[in-house]
């Protein structure tokens, strides 16, 4: 196990150094955090198919968990249960557009993540970064709990639990707790906890969590252990997953052809799966009905709720007690909370901003072709945290409780809706007499492979080197 | 699948271009025997230990099964159920010895498999051949079902259904059905079905089963596929073995702490674990007493049977319904097959030689310290199949029914003890208090890891190029 220890120290150190000028340590975090046992007696899997391209190779590493699909370097990291999921990657011969140039990638992009430790990241999309097209790089940094890494090519930062990176680079950050960041390229900055902040040249979205709001859902309290009600609601179903890790092979699902269930995927309950849909790793389904090309990606929960169809449940979202129309974007780490007798109904067409907590204590009814941000305890709350898609259209500034908007409405909205159409497509939502192939079609037939650490002596818990390509 | 079929064609035309002079085609086997339904369905998996030199390479092959201890690479091949145990392999700096001469390893020996389709087969022990002493190598060839390559490297070979190649180089050649030769180098031999053959410097024993008593146990049909009792014995426990490879982590048995079992191993009745017993993979115990320092090595199966202390089971043996004192050497493929009535009595210090079959129709019992051989069905029979070892160690010349024997009786006597005692040294059978560790201590912490084929496209069945290093 003394090689686990130190490769765990260098890390720290590395990353404490590309932090120093915050004065920030991120030693007391991961010794709060790592379970050594389960880093010891975890199997790492990876999935194999004949739709992406393959590499994979891991080396002085400890990668306790998920599947890795496309081309992935890890080395001298620990990637403790993350998903890591290059199904997105450029790949050789496409071109990058960047104004009037045009740079075509001479090779496959690859996902680059090196004297890393990322707690249960997923990693996802491609890099956004056009400096180094070919290569996602993940270098001397440090993910909490149930952080989303999405696209975003990082060196020397700490992200806090269940906050995302998107679309961007960043370069010795710190991002707070539950904060959603996408703003192209960061330097040197530390941003708050329960920060929503999407910036470029054309526009600038940002709300701000209160503190007293923010501490009841995600906080770290004095040992530097992750605490609140979305930790509670994550632990208390953990053990759900463990007999899916126990069998090699899952009984399978009634499904249409056309859908994908993860095979580390939890359905429970009476779960109904429509067709072109997609179910990833690690989402849980409790008594969902999963409209026609709707999908739930990592990490997410849907439970005693309905999808219509059309559907995206972005990484790490929870839908409890809800009913949502057609084509509705849930975006990363979404906590729609709906109770039994407070239900949350949601119109078509709606946009749920990234970090939205929506905690019901009545029955919650949100109009079709919204916007919906921040927190919302009440129908009452939406007035400040709500606004119809083609209202903010026409508008070039905004400013409604703790959220300010600056610049073209008109290009903020139709990102959003190119993007939620974008990943539709992707997941194979359309899909229809072999066209329009998608992820739910592609991702099928993935044969998942199970790899196991050292069980003794001085590389206890560290992998063998192995290297998988075609 | 195309590659899959195009790969065992290949090989089927390499392995007819080295026995030409025969006039042999391996086609018609390998389409009979071949079934590509669970060579597209099935998983492999390899072990890793601390304990064993670690570098596995698999390309354009498929290796639908099993385990693979120590270095081993596989090219352009099918590795059906194999599981190519290297973990007696010589390592870098030890000496061969050969005459005056002394040989020193550069490098660590690595089993090297290449075009090659090997059935069921293990292949074990480390090379003999002191041409090639670092690359214990197996290329063109063909091996049937339950056949042992066990310290033999070959080249351009058929080694038919249960017959076993032990410590030797064999080059162009054919061994029949049920045949064991240990004859240190052939070149362009075919050897009859049933033959057991020992030879070298100091003597040679012979002994060839009479072909109406072999066809009853192992023969080929007129589709060409294998058929006889020894067939049936092990199709008809064939099934019991499936739940082993459904799950991940089988539930740890009751067994002392100086003793392996197999992960993969059967275990099933009332079945006592002994101290210092080492259970191989795909060995199959029902109510079987395994007394301290006994081992049941891959492929054999011990049914309603004691084994009373240091015994060696070796590959492929079958102990039925029968009793053994200390210190018994039951070898290769033997099918000692005892009734509820007509059980078989072993004495202490007997040798029952390779491919020996004992199928009693009334009680047998075998008197201390004696060789035993080829077909025993009473009593009676074993005046014609076995000798005091006292008595042979005197003799030079010995012909008894269908045995021959020429040479140095001490000789043939103290090889066979020395390489009893060796196994049980190898296999930790004398391991106390830290010192004599062997396989059944070594290999207790072997985590498995499971790789699966591609599962569509023009490369289903085949495995993805995968490398695996410290």
């Amino acid at each position: 196990m003394k090689q686990l220890l130190s490769l765990i120290e260098r890390i720290a150190t590395r990353v404490n150094v590309n932090l120093e000028e915050f004065g920030f340590d991120v030693g007391p975090f991961i010794n709060a955090s790592a379970n050594l046992a389960n880093m010891l007696d975890y199997y790492a899997s990876y999935a194999v198919t004949s739709q992406h391209p393959l590499r994979l190779q891991f080396s002085n590493s400890n990668i306790a968990a998920s599947y890795f699909l496309g081309k992935c370097i890890v080395n001298r990291s620990v990637v403790y249960k993350s998903d890591v999921r290059g199904d997105e990657l450029k790949r050789k011969g496409e071109a990058i557009v960047f104004g009037s140039k045009e740079l075509p990638l001479v090779e496959d992009e690859v996902i680059i993540i090196r004297d890393s430790f990322l707690f249960r990241t997923l990693i996802h999309s491609k890099s956004h970064n056009l400096e180094t097209p070919e290569e996602f790089f993940i270098r001397n940094t440090v993910a909490g709990h149930f952080s989303n890494i999405h696209g975003a090519t990082m060196e020397g930062c700490y992200i806090g639990v269940f906050a995302t990176v998107d679309h961007m680079s960043l370069h010795s950050c710190i991002i707070g707790e539950f904060s959603y960041v996408q703003a192209e390229e960061l330097f040197h900055r530390a941003i708050k906890p329960g920060t929503v902040w999407i910036a470029n040249d054309a526009f600038s979205f940002q709300y701000t969590y209160p503190e007293e709001v923010l501490k009841r859902y995600v906080a770290m309290d004095e040992a530097w252990k992750p605490v609140g009600l979305l930790i509670d609601f994550v632990e208390s179903r953990k053990t759900d997953f463990e007999r899916l890790f126990e069998q090699v092979n899952m009984d399978a699902l009634d499904t249409p052809q056309s859908s994908t269930v993860n095979r580390f995927a939890l359905i429970k309950g009476k779960t109904r799966i429509g067709k072109n849909v997609l179910i990833c790793q690690r989402a849980y389904l409790e008594n969902a009905e999963m409209g026609v090309g709707s999908n739930a990606q990592e990490n997410t929960y849907i439970i005693d709720s309905t999808l219509s169809g059309y559907n995206v449940t972005a990484h790490g979202a929870k839908i409890i007690h809800s009913t949502l129309g057609e084509k509705i974007f849930v975006a990363f780490n979404c906590f729609l909370n709906g109770k039994t007798e407070a239900r949350i109904e949601i119109g078509a067409g709606c946009i749920i901003m990234p970090h939205t907590i929506i905690d019901a204590v009545e029955p919650i009814t949100i109009p079709a072709n919204r916007l919906v941000w921040g927190f919302i305890g009440s129908q009452q709350d939406l007035q400040t945290n709500s606004i119809a898609l083609d209202d903010l259209a026409k508008q070039t500034e905004v400013a409604l409780g703790n959220m300010t908007f600056h610049g073209d409405g008109h290009a903020f909205v139709e990102a959003f809706r190119k993007r939620f159409e974008h990943i539709l497509e992707l997941n194979g939502a359309y899909y229809a007499k072999g066209r329009n192939r998608g992820h739910a079609q592609s991702d099928q037939s993935a044969s998942f492979n199970m790899i196991q650490p050292y069980r003794t002596g001085p590389n206890r818990g560290i992998y063998p080197t192995i290297t998988i390509e075609p």
